[in-house]
């Protein structure tokens, strides 16, 4: 499929038709990514103000073959946000970012796309609700790219995805229509789940412009603690027992590794953990509790059975907000402290929960028969979801390693497609793991996708080259 | 697009392929629905034990032109499994049934797609562990079934529908080929949702052979009343302050009106409800509560102060498992004394819960303006899902209404539509509502299922009429 660049020309045939300051030509935040991996080459970006402005700039692409790359926060880690080597129309949601409504009676938000995800959070907070959505980028992400997106963060173990937070979308299909889906209603068993196409599928398949989204009651009662685990195994035996105690009201379970406490201290001395010597493995706990509960209690009580069974040695329940706030500052740093360190390879990986003992010690075993490399696993163990990154030995910098850097990630990829694990858990595939979908994905599933592709963006112009490789490359 | 019937040279062609008995011809019970209003004219009945056997069916038809109807337990309300005036492909996944694992440490079940639903709770039950959808039908339908049509139930509050409870699937693509997608993982953000796109297709985009399904912890103290309420609204409000003490742990809120009751002493009289004098509106509340909570305190808590709002005047609740089977009982004859007393017509819709006072009001007021009804409005208000049932004055029946039924039905989609409601909340589209569908849908939404659907079923085998309209019908 040819397409055609966003020029002077397709620039000028739209300009008459919208108000003057929607068109410009793109600053470079709109053409890079965290990453630093893709590069965009200019193009023209569009800031539009309503959902009808995004239908006929979309119209106008459709109909001159003009690629489009849908924009959100821009924090995306996956490349799906900037397309190298090509002049697209650039359109960003930033100005869409009204909260449109709030039902606290429902438990619903509308809000549009461009919505930065702290916003949905505080408009939901300000009718005492909760938005459960949260994750690093919270305070630039926007709710559209969220959703593109199907993104995680750390409460998903309680609240689910992006995905399963979305009752509704209001959204600009490939040929510039308009679906008007925001639907306020908990079940519609009328046809088709658009919405969940939608959903995840990283705006190779329409823009989003608006969403319902669910909210839920504030816990009355929070409790967070990190405790330390003999083993990973040892890690899950906790979950189990919490989920025991107290059900869905684990709300987060994330594993910490004595290395990431290690590169806290090199890289961010400032944030310190609780222990005399760093534990090799941790976990942080948090619980969002009913009324009637006691947190500090209930978690007392986990601590003394888990101690009992050898599951776990030591621990910190925090006593207040401030301690609460200290024990997430250091689950929150460990990525910042990776990123100053620098990491050869990273990866997003999911594994079916009870095999995470056995993946960690094979990781580790095969990253061994690759060189000497320190190993940084963490992450959202109740979700089955790490993070595993590999470094350099200490005094060793990533650039030394660029040869390597696919070795490793292959590495890693084939033994979590061995155990039938996922390459991306909650970052999407964007550019960055196009090839790998190709590689790991169930050939018939991926012929589906390109077939769902094919029939509603027959052009091919919604973001391409995420997701689907393009024919012939 | 013509299709050719399963006629006998069809079946002479698959037979020598297949083991003896995996074909015959249907009996009278893959040719009905529990409705009565569809009836099949013959075709082919195939049973098949594998995937392989079911890809090797689909194959055929796929190349013979041949309609395909995929059948579950036969329970469904909408016409899905049942093609009139046709002689299509049955093909009934009753001999796949089996619990193919359980993995209890994490919360995963993965069940054929013919595994009735009451053995994939009690596969559940046996590890301590709760599949929780749970709808009257469960002895009988079957989780494929189940999963095509995206089952609601009495859990829904709490668990989600059948979408929310899927994890993976396993499923045959209409030209034949397998999906291999049982995944046990929890996030897998790797491209389009083939999982939900199926989900609720109602077997006009592929046959669900298998799937991986959550798990839940089993409440440890289970509550249960029914407390009468002054209005719909007192009801809502009642639903808040619940979900204010208990949070999520609310798994069950259905609303009682006393024309249900006066079903139910009329035509099930052994069933009764405790109160002196049936009350105009009550709820059946459950709570799922957990270690350390005693569920009578809790409802007696929320009794006080729901009471001193004005919000409930009377109520029971339960002290034994046998006192909490017997309030059920009100609540699941309903559904049976209504089929005994026999509606004009019946509807399965949803409403954005703040509306649903205001919708309540409205349709009384529509239905007396076509005559003289009775109304039997019950259900799954937590959701927002209501069973709006009209029945003729007493001493009339239904036959004489056949004239009135569809100007009924009409009044209330169309309000259903004006609130921005569901013509199906729970049910599904199947035949019965497929020009309804057309009527109300979204026409962007409309199309882009029409494309799905041609782009994944080219010759329009699967489940021909469902759903969709074939074009030119």
């Amino acid at each position: 499929m040819i397409l055609n660049p966003a020029d002077e020309g397709f620039a000028a045939r739209l300009r008459g038709q919208l108000p003057e300051d929607i068109l410009s030509p793109p600053t470079a935040g709109y053409l890079e990514e965290p990453r630093g991996v893709y590069f965009g080459q200019g193009g023209l970006l569009a800031r539009p103000r309503t959902t009808q402005q995004v239908a006929f700039l979309i119209r106008a692409a459709h109909a001159a073959r003009v690629a489009v790359v849908p924009f959100g926060g821009g924090t995306g880690l996956v490349g799906g946000q900037v397309m190298p080597n090509a002049a697209p129309l650039i359109v960003s949601l930033e100005r869409m970012n009204k909260i449109r409504s709030v039902h606290p009676s429902e438990n619903v938000l509308i809000a549009e796309a461009g919505a930065v995800l702290a916003e949905v959070q505080q408009a939901a907070l300000d009718q005492d609700r909760l938005f459960p959505l949260s994750l690093a980028a919270e305070g630039s992400c926007r709710i559209g790219g969220n959703l593109a997106t199907n993104a995680g963060g750390v409460n998903v173990l309680r609240y689910g995805n992006a995905r399963d937070l979305c009752l509704g979308l209001e959204a600009v299909l490939p040929d510039g229509r308009i679906w008007h889906g925001l639907t306020r209603l908990r079940k519609d068993n009328t046809g088709y789940d658009l919405r969940n196409l939608l959903v995840g599928s990283e705006g190779t398949l329409g823009i989003i412009t608006a969403a319902a989204l669910k909210l839920y009651p504030v816990p009355a009662e929070r409790g967070t603690a990190i405790l330390t685990v003999t083993s990973p195994a040892a890690a899950l035996q906790l979950l189990s027992m919490a989920r025991g105690r107290v059900g869905e009201a684990v709300s987060a379970f994330e594993l910490i590794h004595a290395q990431g406490l290690a590169f806290l201290q090199e890289t961010v001395p400032e944030v310190r953990h609780p222990f005399d010597t760093a534990p090799e493995w941790s976990v942080l706990i948090e619980l969002g509790l009913t009324e009637g509960q006691h947190a500090a209690t209930v978690l007392e009580e986990l601590f003394s059975q888990a101690f009992e069974a050898g599951v776990v040695q030591d621990g910190v329940i925090a006593q207040s907000e401030a301690q609460r706030r200290d024990l997430w500052n250091i689950r929150e740093h460990i990525p910042v402290a990776n990123k100053r360190v620098g990491s050869v390879s990273s990866h997003d990986i999911s594994i079916p929960i009870s095999a995470i003992p056995d993946f960690i010690d094979r990781g580790r075993t095969r990253i061994a028969e690759l060189g000497t490399f320190r190993i940084n696993c963490f992450g959202h163990l109740g979700d089955g979801n790490l993070h595993y990154n590999v470094f350099p030995p200490k005094g060793h910098y990533r650039a030394e390693y660029a040869e390597q850097k696919p070795v490793v990630q292959q590495a890693i990829h084939d033994l979590v497609h061995e155990f039938d694990g996922s390459i991306s858990a909650e970052h999407g595939i964007g550019r960055l793991k196009a090839e790998d979908l190709v590689r790991y994905g169930d050939p018939v599933r991926l012929a589906a996708m390109q077939s769902i592709k094919t029939v509603l963006d027959p052009h091919g112009i919604m973001n391409p080259g995420a997701v689907l490789k393009p024919a012939g490359t």
